[in-house]
């Protein structure tokens, strides 16, 4: 990897968004000179790919292995992750006066969330490094979906987390084998002591010295969708926000594809919608005040805790982009957030996570506000399910009456129907 | 649906399985002469298929629409369910000595569990038949498949179970819209009711009245495992048991590609392997003793809970099967049960409930008594998630240390590693 010349290959350099200085790909992701974020830089001119390029390729998100930062696809560390089903909700659409709506229900993955793409593209990306390592500070998603990675390419794998969680929370992720390095000390320790390995150790935290490599993966989310609408764009996509990372990809994505002429619309006429919880929503607090600079929240309290980053590390970009694509921002709270969870099972048997219940309040809200026409074809990504969240609903389905076990009673609760055989 | 020929028609008629009664492909599951099962029966003559039919179709299991019992595929309920990963397990593999098994990964079903394919087709069918109304006496995957598909249908669904269990337990099941009928008995009074129900009212109770379709769902577990094999058949198939149908379905789906030309081996050579958990393992009890009856298991104890089903419905024909398909038959305990959850984890990055560690275990056990040669194609069939019993694997992943935030804390546990680039 020492090869100063990258003209061969795929990945072009490392680029500074924001003084555009070039590095090469290494393990890198700030800039020296303003310590702004990298992103991957591709070799444009040699990518050759057409529609017919990824018709025919397995259903996970390698097929779009070109555009992927993977130099040799024997690195690929794979879970068949990705291609989640592009659902049309017809029912929801209906009850909402839609008449094209769609979700894309990143709960189908391998750990059961999105975050299966950027972790499985950074693990990949770590062992074409030649790293022995890799971790991330999380409890939730991303620790599952990187330890389980890990495991897939016998690496060990760290998951930083203060030391008092509950135990269920971090099973999951302990249960593909990573280790547990429990802090004494909040989640903000965790998180800055992750970010502290990866400065002086040779081990890949994903989210942090991976980040050029692992925000790549998210972008295809927004490669699928175009590919599913048979490589036409959308006129709305609703996405949720966290640190702004995959809003931002999403957006990368869709430019690329355009650049690459596979979309059938010339312009990329979309609209870009992120959403937030209440509670914790410093993004579409800073673009519904019409300011440039985003006011962390110090102290996060809505129940889309997968979304509760009080100081998100995109969210600049995150802001920006939405302004780019004409969009809204909105911002829900706990009470819409589980009324939006069970609509969108009740109506399209798909169960999320509170940030899902983020993304359906979100629509909700815009349809309510004249903000989306009904025949607008609108997205809205469901990137976790809900089983982790359970108690977020549990006090929504409660029993409302018992029945002793005879049929006579049942005869009394449910409407007799005439046999239409 | 009152047309007395169905020449014309996929479905020829429901058939006994014991004394070949012939019935009208209606609302009905036992014959009237024998009081045996009935399973569907095709006019094979009129299903032109070949791999091409299937080829480039949605990869949702109903690509097989041809091989199903859905006259109109308008009457198709569909969240996308199916060809879910068959995962190549080398890491696995290498661990035991073997050199090609397989994982088939039904955890990365819509919710999440392989219920989806018999409570899919179930509740299309009773929207085909014009019922007004489904349910099922469960708590657990078949009450989650069937609301979800329920909820989609637009259809009412009615989830039976004792009204003092877990709220948490039917949380996912009600989230989607179903109607808990919460019974003042025991489970087995709660199952006793929806026979009942099934009986005396129009509703269809999914693994009751509307059973020889929904059984027709799960062959499509077998007719994937073909196409992803390229049609070859595999060596060795381990399957978990709770009813039996299931098993019963995938060997009818072997035998259905086989008539239809489409193995490229002339024979089916499968072995088929039972496993279930000790504590709850009639069928097993059964084939090791070499008798022909299930004795009822009166209280099933096993962390297996989704295969405890001390009575199997189709015990005798899942027996009946391991010996036509030359298998063998294994009970793993609870700690060989979680030992094997953890191992499939940590090897493969694939987290499944406790059933699926039962196949694990089972595999191992095969494996261990030289049963199993190192060059076969072993598929082993992962119905179900993880996280939904996280409790079974909570107190083996406790923490080792705890650190201070300091990086030199992390020094002295994580080895140190050069650089490699």
């Amino acid at each position: 990897m020492s090869n100063s010349s990258n003209s061969n290959k795929k990945v072009k350099a490392l680029r500074c968004r924001e003084c555009n200085a070039e590095y090469e790909p290494m393990l890198k992701y700030i800039c020296d000179e303003c310590l702004g974020p990298l992103d991957v830089e591709y070799n444009l001119d040699s990518i050759k790919v057409s529609r017919n390029t990824f018709a025919y390729r397995a259903k996970n998100y390698w097929r779009y292995i070109e555009l992927l930062p993977i130099e040799d696809a024997r690195n690929i560390v794979s879970l068949d992750a990705g291609f989640t089903p592009l659902h049309r909700a017809d029912n929801l659409a209906d009850a909402l006066g839609l008449k094209h709506l769609y979700i894309k229900n990143d709960s189908m993955n391998p750990t059961f969330s999105f975050k299966d793409r950027p972790a499985g593209v950074a693990v990949s990306k770590a062992k074409e490094l030649r790293l022995n390592a890799v971790g991330c500070a999380s409890t939730g998603n991303l620790a599952s979906a990187t330890a389980a990675h890990a495991s897939k390419a016998k690496m060990p794998c760290y998951i930083f987390a203060p030391y008092n969680i509950e135990h269920a929370k971090i099973a999951q992720a302990l249960s593909y084998g990573a280790e547990f390095i429990a802090v004494d000390g909040t989640y903000d320790d965790a998180n800055r002591l992750a970010m502290q390995v990866a400065e002086h150790m040779n081990i890949g935290i994903v989210n942090v010295n991976l980040r050029p490599y692992y925000v790549e993966g998210s972008k295809t989310l927004a490669y699928e969708v175009l590919e599913q609408l048979s490589w036409n764009m959308p006129d709305h996509l609703i996405i949720p926000v966290a640190s702004g990372a995959m809003l931002n990809a999403i957006c990368k994505g869709l430019e690329e594809m355009r650049m690459l002429g596979l979309i059938n619309n010339d312009d990329i006429d979309v609209r870009i919608t992120a959403a937030q919880g209440k509670g914790c929503a410093p993004i579409v607090d800073a673009f519904k005040n019409n300011r440039d600079e985003i006011i962390p929240v110090e102290n996060p309290s809505t129940i889309a805790k997968s979304l509760a980053i009080g100081d998100p590390g995109d969210g600049i970009y995150a802001l920006r982009r939405l302004r780019q694509f004409n969009g809204y921002a909105e911002d829900p709270d706990d009470d819409e957030i589980v009324d939006a969870i069970l609509m969108l099972a009740r109506h399209e048997g798909i169960f999320t996570e509170p940030a899902g219940g983020v993304v359906i309040a979100a629509l909700k809200r815009l349809v309510e506000q004249g903000k989306i026409d009904k025949d607008e074809h609108v997205v809205c990504y469901i990137t976790g399910n809900g089983l982790k969240a359970i108690d977020a609903i549990d006090d929504r389905v409660k029993i409302s009456r018992i029945v002793k076990p005879m049929v006579e009673e049942v005869l009394s609760i449910i409407p007799q129907q005439q046999p239409h055989i």
